[in-house]
C-alpha cells in the first residue's frame, strides 16, 4: 500500500508580509486558487487514500491544515510540539506507517513546492513504487534536471543506470552534494550527471526504518516509542514528551547522505521551490510591460514589477521597475527585486523592534 | 477693521491616495500636526477676529472646514454650490465685507500654502493693511523672493519702490508674468526685479470692488445681489442661484494683471506651495539615509524615499531609493520621484477604471 508524507512544517518568512508566523508558505495561494499545501494533497490523492495520508505540521498550525484539507482525516495530521528539521518528522511517519502495514512503501514530499504536470508527478510515483518493491532496501529520491547553475540548492550526482527501466531513468546515486559555488554548479550542469534535490523520497517504510536505526539509532527508538502509543490514550502524551527530544536534523543529513543504497530518479516534471516572490513572476503570466500582477493594480509606465495585494486595495505605480511591491492587511513590502532574498533581514528587523503583529 | 478671506476650495489630486474628492490638500497634516487649513487660519487670528474671518470652500467640504476651525463662527464658512475658481470667491468676499464695514481691508490667502515663520507674515500683514488705507484704491500682493528658477510658478516684475517704508521693501508693480520657459525664468532669477506670486493680496474691500466693477462687472452685480440677500431669508437662495452663474476665471487673470495700481510687497518668509508630495520633503527632517518618513517604517538599504502612512500599517522597503510610498486607507501609491507630478494621470486611470471609492 503506497501512503505518502507531507510535509507542511515550513516557518518561512521570505514570503512575508502575506507569509507570517500564523500563515507560512504552504498555506498561501501562490500559484492559483489553492494553496500550496492543497495542491500538493491534490497531487496524490487519486494514488494515496486519505487515510494513508500523513501531514506533519507545526502543532500551531494542524487546525489550519485541518481546515484546508478536509478529505483527510484530522488523526491523520499531526502537529509537531517542536520543530526538530525533517528527520524525526520522516522516522516519526515511517514508524507509524509500518506500525500497521509492514509492507507499506512511503513516499515523502513537501507541502510548499509547485510541481508540474501533476499527472508526470503521479507516473514517477507509481514507477518509483514499483522501484522500492524491486529494492525493498533502497531509498529512491527523485532528480530535477539543472537548467541553470544554481547555488541554491543540492546537487546529486548519479551513477551507473539501473537496467531496462522502460520510459524511466534511474540510476544510482553516487554522492549527494551540498549548494555548490558557481563554477562547480556550472560543472555539475555542464556534466548533464547531476540533479538537483528537490525533496522527494519514496522507499519502503521498513527501509526508511531501517537507515534511521542504523544512522539515529536513538531517533529510530524515539518514534518507535511514540507509535508503540499511538492507538492508546497515551498518544498525546508520547508525543509531547518524546518528539522534542528527538534530534534536529534534516533527513538529508541525518539519513540520505549516510545510506548505501540509494537510487534516483530523473523527474521529467516542471518543479519550483517557490522560494521567495520572485516565484510569483515564475507561476503566473506577465503582462505587456513585464508586470506580475496579482492585485488591483494600476500602473503608469511600469515595467517588471511583481505586485500582490488583497483584493480590496487598490495598488498604483507610476515609473517604477523592477520591484516588487506586496500588501498585505497592514504590511506593506516594497523592495528591489535584487535585494528580494533579503526579506528575512526585513522580518528580522520587524522583530528587533518588537513589531510582533506583524510577524 | 482686517478681514480675511482664507481661500478653502482647491480640490487637487496631487496627493493622492492621502487626498481625495472628500479630503483635498488643505484638509490634510502634511506639515505637522495641524492641518494646511488650521494653519493658515492660525496665522491670522491674532490680527483677524474670527467674526471677520470668512472661509470659502465648496459647498461638500464646508462641514469639514467648519468642524477643522471651531473658532471660526460657522456662518462665516460659505460653502460655493459649484467650484468657479478665485475671482467671484474674491468677489463675494469683498462685497459682503464691505456690506457692514465700508472702509474695511480684505486680506486674501490660500488655505494651503505653508509659511514659516507666521510671525513675519503677520508683520508683513501689518504693515500691508497700514499701506492699503494709504492707498485706498491699490491692491497689494505679496512677492516670494525666487530660489531657484522656477517654471511652474507666476511671476511679479517689480517697478519703482515706494519711498521711505521703514524695514518693508515696497514696490509698484510692472506686469505680473505667466508661468516662464526655463531660460526666461533663469533671467528673471538673474534680475533679481522679479518676485513668485504667492496668491496673497491685500486692499480696501471697495478698492477690491471697485476693480470688479472695471473689469468683471457681471461678476461685482451679481456677488452684490448675493450681498443684499444675506441677511435676509433669501440667502442660501441667492448663493445657489447666482453663484454658479458668475465667471468661472483665477482672481489674477480677472483682476490683479488689470489693475492699473497695484503694489508688491517682498515678502521674507519661507513659503512653499506643497504642490505635490515632494514638498513632504521639504517640510520635514530627513533621517541619515535621506528617507523623509511619517509612517510606522522599517527599511534596509533605503535612502531618498519619501514614505508616508497610517499608523497602523508597517511599510518596510528594501534596496530602493527614490520612491514616494504613500499608503491611505485602501490605496497605496508606489512612484518614482522623477514622475511624481504624474500623479493625477493615476488618478485620471483610478476614473477610467470606474473606481469611484479610491477617488
Amino acid at each position: 500500500m503506497l501512503h505518502a508524507l507531507i510535509m507542511a512544517g515550513g516557518g518561512g518568512t521570505r514570503f512575508w508580509p502575506r507569509s507570517r508566523r500564523t500563515r507560512p508558505k504552504q498555506f498561501l495561494t501562490l500559484a492559483g486558487e489553492r494553496t500550496l499545501l492543497q495542491l500538493a494533497a491534490e497531487r496524490v490523492e487519486s494514488q494515496v487514500a486519505p487515510e494513508q495520508t500523513w501531514i506533519f505540521t507545526s502543532a500551531d498550525h494542524r487546525d489550519e491544515v485541518v481546515r484546508q484539507l478536509p478529505n483527510v482525516p484530522p488523526e491523520q495530521v499531526i502537529g509537531e510540539p517542536t520543530p526538530r528539521d525533517t528527520a524525526p518528522c520522516v522516522a516519526l511517519a515511517a514508524a507509524l506507517v509500518a506500525k500497521h502495514d509492514p509492507e507499506a512503501v512511503l513516499l515523502v514530499m513537501p507541502a510548499d513546492h509547485m510541481i508540474e504536470p501533476a499527472q508526470e508527478f503521479r507516473r514517477i510515483v507509481h514507477a518509483a513504487a514499483g522501484l522500492a518493491l524491486e529494492h525493498p532496501d533502497a531509498l529512491i529520491t527523485f532528480g530535477i534536471r539543472p537548467t541553470w547553475p544554481s547555488t541554491g540548492y543540492g546537487y546529486i550526482h548519479r551513477g551507473e543506470p539501473l537496467p531496462g527501466r522502460q520510459g524511466l531513468s534511474a540510476y544510482r546515486v553516487q554522492a549527494f552534494r551540498e549548494k555548490p559555488d558557481e563554477t562547480t554548479a556550472q560543472q555539475y550542469l555542464d556534466s548533464g550527471e547531476y540533479y538537483w534535490n528537490a525533496g522527494v523520497f519514496i522507499g519502503k517504510a521498513s527501509a526508511f526504518l531501517d537507515q534511521f536505526a542504523a544512522h539515529e539509532p536513538e531517533m529510530r527508538a524515539g518514534v518507535g516509542r511514540i507509535a508503540d502509543a499511538w492507538d492508546t490514550p497515551r498518544r498525546d502524551i508520547a508525543l509531547v514528551e518524546e518528539f522534542p527530544t528527538l534530534r534536529k536534523i534534516s533527513f538529508d543529513f541525518a539519513v540520505m547522505e549516510k545510506c548505501p543504497h540509494v537510487l534516483v530518479l530523473a523527474a521529467a516534471y516542471q518543479w519550483d521551490d517557490v522560494g521567495s516572490w520572485l516565484a510569483v513572476e515564475r507561476l503566473h503570466p506577465h503582462d505587456a510591460d513585464g508586470n506580475t500582477v496579482l492585485a488591483r493594480h494600476v500602473g503608469i509606465k511600469t515595467g517588471n514589477c511583481v505586485i500582490v495585494g488583497d483584493p480590496e486595495t487598490v495598488i498604483a505605480t507610476l515609473g517604477v521597475k523592477n520591484l516588487v511591491i506586496v500588501q498585505d492587511d497592514d504590511c506593506i513590502l516594497v523592495a528591489d527585486k535584487s535585494r528580494e532574498g533579503e526579506v528575512k533581514l526585513l522580518v528580522e528587523e520587524l522583530k528587533r523592534r518588537g513589531l510582533e503583529e506583524q510577524l
